[in-house]
């Protein structure tokens, strides 16, 4: 199983252990306006990094927006495979790319 | 090769395709700055999607932020392995979820 | 009257205005997520614009906060005196700064 | 002098001061990028004030924006009368809003 498959599983795993032990827990402990702050705090690092960081400061930040976008989401009970369809769907059909995304 | 590589893969290749078929290379046209600033806009739609939308919509804006990012990185030439290599180190080793991530 | 106390004024008058007419009126008929969504993505603008762009830009952006700002709390019919309040009474107690605040 | 103009004149007082007495001096030293983050992460806190908080969490959170506003702009040596200039500028001239400006 790929990484971001077995993260996403063992943060729903997570989201209901004890505050005490896991991040995770203590994000669904606070709820859902924290964790979606988050998200929207840990992009802004992201961009912030982009702009005036290094290579490891932007791919540390990249990972933190991937955990939290996987926190947000199983908080939400979505599937991550739902997010990936949709990317897959719009490959197929989005209409400025899709010629190139044919020939790829 | 699952979604997200191949989706890194393509955006790669129209990095340097014409503006005029390509949203990509769209965004590459127009320069690091605004590449970072879709992420950060992206990411604040997720953000109020989550709060007070539907599950349809958090889905699709959580599409947007996966591929506004992976053009960042692309931009910016960090492969998106090294962005998961980094979300596997930590699983390993954090400290306040390490127990509960080797017991998972 | 100051700019931002007529301009809240203003706000204030045109939410129940004409879609048609006016902006703040749009805004309004779209609700409020949009309106705290177009909050959050002139933030991230003005976070590009002062790590990359020029003063003219960062000013212009700076306006964009404000005026989005003043329309999100009219929405929630807060008033910019309240706000300002705090401003005032923080200044007069944070730990950090409180020497500093006093001789100034 | 109103509130805003008087934290102006403070914060652009404390940006030369000790980072140890002035929270203002701290973000001064840590630097231009980390000042523009803690808007955008201001911002998206009285995003999800605004949709998920009580008044009093929007009020504090707004007073957070307009405070590290002033420090962004503090630190690239824009003044608030500028950015108070443009909101001006555009009341008495935008396309949609002028009629409702000028009636107002």
């Amino acid at each position: 199983m790929d990484t971001l498959s077995r993260l996403e599983s063992t943060i729903r795993q997570r989201l209901s252990a004890s505050p005490e032990t896991s991040y995770v827990a203590q994000l669904h402990s606070r709820g859902l306006p924290v964790i979606a702050r988050k998200l929207g705090e840990e992009a802004v690092e992201a961009v912030t990094a982009a702009l005036s960081g290094s290579t490891e400061e932007l791919t540390s930040e990249a990972a933190d927006v991937l955990f939290h976008l996987l926190v947000l989401l199983a908080e939400k009970d979505i599937a991550l495979a739902d997010v990936l369809a949709e990317l897959d769907r719009r490959e197929g059909t989005s209409g400025l790319d899709e010629k190139a995304a044919r020939s790829a």
